[in-house]
Parts: C-alpha cells; sequence; structure tokens
C-alpha cells in the first residue's frame, strides 16, 4: 500500500481524499492544515496541524500538496520534499523552470523525489502537446480552455465595487476549432479563440451599467475578448452556477508529405475540474512512490515519467491488455 | 544526427523516408530490401540488398522495420536487434507479449535497444488507454476506429472469386460515440459500434447477388456487422478509393465522487495512414537511440518510455515551452 498525506484541504484536497478511495493501492495517512484540525469536515480521514506532519517522517510514502500555485507552493514543495515524496499542480507556467530547479535541489541532496506541476493544464495538456508535436514536427499546436468555470477570471469579478458575487465562464471558439480541424489554416487572435460569459449578482446600490462596462473593459482578464455580462440573484447563481466544471482541447494539425493532413485532438469534458485534477495528482502519486522506490531521487514533470508508472497494474498485464 | 536504416520498402517505409526529412536532428542512411535494389523507386535514398546490412553494423543508429506483423517482424526484429538498434510497428495485439519477450532477450544479451509496437494502435491509442485508465479507475474505455481504410478487410474482399479489386471502410457509430459522451451507460456489441463499407470492382463474369451474400456473411469480417456493398467499375475505385485515410477514437468516460461524470477523448483524423504510422515510428526511433546512449539496454513499448525521450528539445526547453 502506497501512504499518502493530504497537505491542505479545500476543494482539491477533497478531491485527492475521494480519488484516493477509488485506487485500491493507496490510503490516506491524514489530512494535514493550517486551519485549526477540529474545525476541517473531512470525508473521513483524520485532521492534523501542520506541526504534527513531521512526526509521520517515515510513515508517509508521498504527500500531496493541495494548496494555491500563488504563494503556498513555492515555498511549501521544496521545503516538505525536504523530507518526504511530494506531488503538487503548480500551474503557473512562467514559473515552472525555477520551481522545477528549486525543488530538484532539494530533492536530490535529501533523497526524495518530487512530481510537480501534475494536473491537467499544466499535466496532461502538456504531455498531449509533447506527443503531437514530436509525431508532426510540421504542424501547428493550438489549446482551447471551457467551457468551464474560471476561478482567476470569478475572483477578478467579485473584487469589483459592487459586485456581491459572480462566476464566469470562459468558452471555446467551436466554430474555430472545426475549421482547424477541416485543415483550413487560420491566424488567430485572443479574440477569435474563447469567449467569456460572466453571471454576476450586483450589491443593491450598485449601478448594472457602470459595472457591465468595468467588467468588459478590464485589462488582461477581459479587454481582449468577446465577453458577455448576465446580472442575477444570488439564488439564482447558487442554483446554476456553483458547480465547477470545466475542459478544453488540445488540437494539433500537421501535415506529412507534402500536403497530407493529420490531425490529433485531445478533449476533456470535466464536471468538476477540482475532482479530476486530483485524481491527476493520485495517479502521479503512485509514479512518485515508484520513483522513489527505484531510488530516482530528484523533480520530475509529466514529460519526464514512463507512462506505465501511473498503473497499479505489472508491466506484462499492461503489455496484454492495453497494447 | 541520429542514424537511421529503413529495413522494407512499401508505403511504410516510404511513410518513413518522408518522415524523416521532417525531423532535422535525423539522416537516413539508406533503405534495405527483399527485392532487387534497382527496381526499388525510393524518395531519393539509396537501395541496397538485406544482405549488404551486416556492413552497416556501426554505422547505423536505429533500424526502422517496415515489414508486416504476420510474417516479417516476428522473424525480422528478434533477428535485427542482434546487431541494431530497432523499432518496429508489430500489431497483432495477441501476440505482443511474445514478440517483447523474444526481442527484449536478444536486445539484453546483445546490448542493444528495441521498440517494438508502435504506431497509433498499438501505440498512441494504447498510451490513452493507459492514462485515462490510471487517472479514472472508476470508468470505462471505448476504442473506436475509422472513418478509415482497414488493409485486412480490402484483402478479404479481394480473396473473393469474382471481385477483381475492393477497398473497405470501417465507420465508428458517431451517434453512440456522442451518447457515451453525454454520459449514458450502454452496453455494446461489435455491431453498434461500427459499421462496414464495401467498395467492390466484379470480374467480367461474376453474379453481383452471390457476392455481397458471400461478402455481408463472411465470419469474423463482416458477419457480425451491419455492412453495405457498393459495385463499381474499376475506374471509379481507382479515383475515389485509392488514398489510405484512416484514425479512431479513444474514449475513456469515468466518475470521481458519487455521479461525477469526466470523459476523456483521444481522436485522430489521418488522411494518410501509413504516413502517420511511419511518423510515430520516426519519434520513437529518436528514443530508441537515446535510451540506447544512455545504455539502457533492452526491450520497450510505448508504455515504457518517458515523453521527453520523442522530443529533440532539451528537457529545460521542454518545461519551458511545453508544460
Amino acid at each position: 500500500m502506497i501512504k499518502v498525506g493530504i497537505i491542505g484541504y479545500g476543494n482539491l484536497g477533497r478531491g485527492v481524499e475521494r480519488a484516493l478511495k477509488q485506487n485500491k493501492d493507496m490510503e490516506l495517512v491524514g489530512v494535514f492544515t493550517r486551519r485549526a484540525p477540529e474545525t476541517v469536515t473531512t470525508e473521513g480521514a483524520s485532521a492534523y496541524t501542520m506541526d504534527e506532519l513531521a512526526a509521520y517522517r517515515g510513515k508517509i510514502d508521498v504527500c500531496i500538496l493541495c494548496g494555491g500555485s500563488a504563494t503556498d507552493l513555492p515555498v511549501q514543495t521544496p521545503e516538505l520534499t525536504h523530507t518526504f515524496n511530494t506531488v503538487d499542480s503548480f500551474d503557473t507556467h512562467a514559473k515552472i523552470p525555477e520551481h522545477f530547479a528549486a525543488v530538484d535541489k532539494v530533492a536530490k541532496e535529501n533523497q526524495t523525489v518530487s512530481v510537480i506541476s501534475t494536473g491537467w493544464d499544466p499535466g496532461l495538456f502538456s504531455l498531449n502537446r509533447l506527443y503531437a508535436q514530436s509525431i508532426l514536427p510540421q504542424g501547428e499546436t493550438y489549446t482551447f480552455w471551457g467551457k468551464g468555470v474560471s476561478q482567476g477570471h470569478s475572483d477578478a469579478l467579485r473584487r469589483i465595487t459592487g459586485v456581491a458575487d459572480a462566476t464566469q465562464y470562459t468558452i471555446p471558439n467551436t466554430e474555430i476549432i472545426e475549421r482547424l480541424k477541416a485543415g483550413e489554416e487560420l491566424t488567430l487572435t485572443i479574440r477569435d479563440k474563447h469567449l467569456r460569459e460572466c453571471f454576476v449578482v450586483l450589491t443593491d446600490d450598485a449601478d448594472a451599467d457602470s459595472i457591465r462596462e468595468e467588467i468588459v473593459t478590464m485589462p488582461n482578464y477581459f479587454a481582449d475578448y468577446d465577453t458577455e455580462v448576465h446580472f442575477i440573484s444570488q439564488e439564482e447563481l447558487n442554483r446554476d452556477h456553483k458547480a465547477m466544471p470545466h475542459g478544453g482541447t488540445v488540437l494539433h494539425t500537421g501535415t506529412t508529405h507534402e500536403n497530407t493532413k493529420q490531425v490529433i485532438e485531445y478533449n476533456l469534458y470535466l464536471e468538476s475540474n477540482p475532482e479530476f485534477t486530483a485524481s491527476v495528482l493520485v495517479a502521479y502519486a503512485r509514479a512518485c512512490a515508484r520513483l522513489a522506490n527505484e531510488q530516482a531521487f530528484g523533480a520530475y514533470t509529466v514529460l519526464d515519467i514512463a507512462p506505465k508508472y501511473l498503473s497499479a497494474a505489472s508491466d506484462e498485464e499492461l503489455r496484454k491488455e492495453l497494447l
């Protein structure tokens, strides 16, 4: 059995607890949290303070880090990798090289293994970009996200004065995707690829027109997109827009000889983004434990790990059943 | 530069020659054939007899084997792996374990590397089955093929007395695929998943009705499917049905907590099946050469190889550009 600790217990940590129940070769040791453990309602797992984690050295095979990329993981992953094998979902794309370097150093010095930046993007989408570009080097790769809820954009809406609550959906332009799949060569702007749809609850005294204007002109988040804004009640938002679906597409269109078109398409349709991300983390926790058993210490990303390490089945079974 | 030899020069061998031109880190040493070399028209490569291959020991980094799975590869891959690193597309699913064992023994004894059963199924589809099942263990995986030309089924048609020529298309049931993606749980028969469409040229004295009956009742090939038969002229067949498109879908529908649905879908749309398969072989030839450089001798399948080995880019570039 692979013994797992969950570090941080929000939506992602809860997803990991749920995913572990589907994997018979793994067992959950406990949830470690910065909150008072008695205030954390898990789905059965024991909750402990972060201070108690040190006592679990040698009793946990892999810690799955479920904090955020902005402030938690840049500190936590290197720190915990001193003592434990770790898996995280660090997703600030531009900072992955420095995060990797920091974690790799700690892992090699302390004979641990860390798998960073798992999940679906970075993660499964990265894998698909790599496979597709390696196989069809003469081609173009396009990544589309959605339809799904962007937490970052929803947060941006909620920071506006006069907005009580909000949910933002990122919507891929499916017509463009179909045209690319049909072999058209398109030069695409940001606006061509995605639409943004906002469901916004106003505070009592807010002015709808000025808030709509503030949203659609917000730099980085909305100004470069076609953005629809719907004002609804808190009751409607709670009823219809509190789930966390997401997904997306990695599309690679290439040519082999002359103009022979070849298309590779990878799609995810996710009813729960955090639960799916958690399931990816758990599969890579298995890989992490195996690499540690092989004493192959250091940091890894999904690009560095042979697919078979994700499965509980033996190499022989995989060759027989899955090839 | 990775120096490559092509062993066997049919559609697949020609595809490899074309694919190598798209990969700047690889160079083609020559084509080795059982035919008289002067009768082989390549696209620029020198052609040699199989007897001449032995003299290229140490001058070829990887031999890409482009023969058939029925009789060529079970003999050729173990034999050539005595002397060379090899890549093949052995695709008789049921015999992969024994082929692997035979090649692995030779490779370990002779300090070579062999990557067997690459291509797209087995190959990329196998990878996708493994990733999906490892991430969503509570779920079902479905593989659909087509729309595309099945060489095996076209050959079966051409063996019928009274058939001068023929092309068979395997057509996936897209309505079933959409229902599965929408979350329906379906128990599927062979007939539900694919249709078969045959374009047949008759000999002068052949009886269309009896041949149609012989086709649709042919065991293993057609009897279990809904099969359409169209009789056309050789001219029409040559004009409209001599390309080799193919493709397919690996669909995995899973659930995380309770009934939260998660769907992973991988699609290929290929205008040329042999050229795409050749492109996969070439990417794995790169992996093969790298594993040999690392002295990691033995046999491998796509499941055993870390994705980064397929790319010509450095680990640092991949982390920066693709994650």
